[in-house]
C-alpha cells in the first residue's frame, strides 16, 4: 500500500464485546497511528470459526475502503501457524495464516505478495502468546498506516504457500445445484453457497419455483426478487445482497422452520 | 441542511452485529465522505420492530448533534414503501417511509419538507432489493455530508403524506392514566408510554404511592426520584431519563416480576 | 491533564447495546468536543457488576492512550455516592465513587488528586437522576477534552477518601496459591486472581503440572505457554494476556467443565 492511499484499518475478530479485548486493539492502534480510522467489521464471529470469519470479511470487502484489513480468528493462537501480511488489489490483509484471509484475498483479485510477519520492531514490547491481535497484529497494522512498507514486516513468502480455505461446496450436476448453508443471519435467513448465476444456468428465472431438497425431503419454494414478494409466513428464495441464493420466510425464521444450520447440505433444482 | 453545519451521520438498524452488514454501511460512507463522523445509535433493534426503532431514535435524538439521521428498520424492504428524506429542526432524516422516522421527526419539531429518494446517481451502482441500507441509504447520507442539497435526492412530496406511527397509547380518564409498556431495558426496567406530567395531572407527587393495574391485579408502587430510593428487591416507579414513567426493582428485574413485555397494557391511578 | 496532551475519551458502562443509551453519551460528547476521539472499552458489563467493570478497565488500561477514562457502572445511581474525577499517571478517571475506577487508578500508579464533581456549568441543563452517564459524566469528559482544568469540576477531596474495591483474594500459604475466578470470557476461559509470578514463587515452571483444588476435588492441569500446547479437549493452565493464570480447554469451555463462575474460590499447588 503506498503511503497516503488510505489510513483505514478494518478489524474482524472473535473476541466478543463483553471484555475489553477489542478496546485494547483500538487503543494500541490509536497510540501508534492516531490518524487511522478504524472500521469494526465485527467481533462476534463464533469462537474459532475460521470459515465464518472468512465469509464475513469477503462479503463486506467490496464495500470497505482500501486499507489494512486485519482478521484474527485464530483457534491455534500461539501454535505454529504464521502471522502473515498479504497484498491484493491495493489492499493489505493481516492475520494468522489459517485461511481466514483467503476468501477476502480472492475477492480482492488474488494475492500479489505475501510476507511472514516477524519484525519485532513493529510489535509491542511483550507479545502474549494468547493475544497476538493486541500485541502483534494491531501494532503492525498501525505502523503500516503511518507509512511503513509492507515489506518491512518480515521475509517474503511464496503466495502459493498461503493457507487457503476450500471454497464452500457448490456444484452443478444432473440438472441440480448442490451446496451448503454458508450462514444464518439474525433474521433466520439462510444464505447458501449457491449463486444466483448457478440458478440461472439451471434455467431458473424470477417467478419460477425451486425444488429444495433437504435430504430426502423436498420443499417447493418460489424464487422472487425479495422476501416481501410473498405473504407473511411464506417461504421464498431470492438473490441476496451478496449475490448468493438465500431462503427466508417473510416475517419469520427460515433456518428454524427448515432445520438448516450453517454447513447443512442443500440441493436445488428447477421446480414444476 | 446547509453545507458545513454538520458532518455527523447517525445509524440505527436492526442488522445485528454478528454479520458484516453494519460494517458495509460504514465502509460505503467512509468511501464517499471520509470526513463524516458516524455515531451508531444502535443495531440491535429486534428484527423488523419499527415501533421499537422509532422509540430508540426519538429518545436519543435530543442528545445527538444535528446531522443526517439514518434509520433502517424495514420489514418490507424491497416492497413498495418509499425511501424518503425528511427535513425537520435543522436535521435530515433518511429511512423507509414506514413510520420508523416519525417519532424522531416529531421530536425535532415536525416535518418541514419531504422528498422521495429516487436519484440513482446518489446510489451504489447496483442496489440489492434486500440491502437498501448499504446500497441506497448509506451512499445518500454520505453525499448529503459532502454538501449535496437534500432536494437532489428526488422529487418533493407533501409532508402530510409521510407514514406516521400512531403514538403509543396514553390517555387520562376516570382519574387514571392508561398506557402501554414502551420498552424493557437490559436491567428489566419497564418504560411506560405515560409521562411524569400525566402523573402530575392525576395529582401524584414524589413520595406518593401509585396503584398499578395489570389486568385485574393491583400492585402498590412507591413513586420516588430514582430506583435506589427503595431497598434492594423493592418495586419503585420513577420519572426516567426520557421523562417517562418507569418501573424498576432496585437490583432486580421488574419486567420479569410483573410479567410485562413491550406492548402490555398498564393503568396507573393515585394510590392510598 | 494538560491541554493538548490527548483528546481521547474512553467509555465503559453497563448500558448494553440494545437501547440508545451509549449513543446519547457519544452524541453529548460530539456536541461539546467534536474533535474528541471516543474509544468504547465496552458496554456489556453485567448490570451493576462494579468488580467486573473495574477489572475490564484495569486490564485494558495499559493499552489505551492517556486521556479521559469514563466508567459508569453504578447500581446506586441517584443515591448518595459522589461522582468523582481522579488524576493518576497523566490520565483522568471519571465515574461514581463506588470503586469502579479503583483498580485502573492503581494500575495507573495510584491517585495523585481527586475532585468531587459538582460544577453544574459542566453538566447538561437537566440531569436525570437515573442517567448521570449522559447528563453529567459525558459532558464533563467532553469539557475536559476542550481544555478545561480538572480542578474546575469541583472541590478537591483527599485521595484516601476515595472508595477502593478490595483487590481480588490472592494469597500464598502452605505452599499453595489461593485466589478466585476473576472473569470468564466468551470462550469459557477462566481467569484467576493468581498471577504467573505467584506460581513462579511456588516453584511452578512451564511444563510442570499444577494441582487445581476446587473445594475437595483435585484436578491435575499442565502449565504451558498457551492453550494450543495441549490436544483439543484437554485442560491447560497458562499465563494469560493480562499476566494472570488462566485455565482453558483447547477448543472447549473450561468454565463449564470445571463449574467455575466468577467469584469461585480456587487453590493451586505444584503438582507431581
Amino acid at each position: 500500500m503506498s503511503r497516503g492511499v488510505s489510513s483505514v484499518i478494518t478489524l474482524l475478530t472473535d473476541y466478543g464485546l463483553e471484555d475489553g479485548f477489542v478496546a485494547a486493539c483500538h487503543g494500541v492502534i490509536a497510540g501508534i497511528a492516531p490518524q487511522a480510522r478504524i472500521i469494526d467489521v465485527g467481533h462476534l464471529v463464533p469462537a474459532g470459526d475460521v470459515r465464518r470469519g472468512a465469509a464475513i470479511l469477503a462479503q463486506a470487502l467490496p464495500y470497505l475502503p482500501a486499507g489494512v484489513h486485519l482478521a484474527v480468528v485464530d483457534p491455534a493462537v500461539g501454535g505454529n501457524r504464521r502471522p502473515v501480511a498479504v497484498e491484493a488489489g491495493g489492499r493489505v490483509f493481516l492475520g494468522p495464516d489459517n485461511g481466514v484471509l483467503s476468501w477476502a484475498v480472492r475477492a480482492a483479485g488474488g494475492a500479489e505478495a505475501a510476507y511472514e510477519i516477524t519484525n519485532k520492531d513493529l510489535f509491542l514490547a511483550n507479545v502474549s502468546p494468547t493475544f497476538q491481535g493486541r500485541d502483534l497484529f494491531a501494532p503492525v497494522a498501525a505502523h503500516l498506516c503511518t507509512g511503513r512498507a509492507v515489506a518491512d514486516v518480515g521475509p517474503p513468502m511464496p503466495v502459493d504457500r498461503l493457507v487457503t480455505l476450500p471454497a464452500p461446496t457448490c456444484r452443478l450436476r444432473d440438472g441440480a445445484a448442490e451446496g451448503e448453508v454458508l450462514s444464518v443471519d439474525r433474521h433466520g435467513n439462510v444464505q447458501l453457497s449457491i449463486t444466483a448465476s448457478d440458478l440461472a444456468e439451471l434455467g431458473v428465472r424470477l417467478g419460477d419455483t425451486i425444488a429444495v431438497w433437504l435430504g430426502r425431503r423436498q420443499v417447493a419454494v418460489p424464487f422472487r426478487e425479495t422476501f416481501t414478494a410473498v405473504p407473511p409466513g411464506d417461504l421464498v428464495a431470492f438473490a441476496d445482497s451478496a449475490g448468493l441464493v438465500a431462503m427466508a420466510i417473510n416475517a419469520g425464521d427460515a433456518a428454524d422452520r427448515l432445520g438448516l444450520p450453517p454447513g447443512a447440505h442443500v440441493r436445488l433444482s428447477p421446480g414444476r
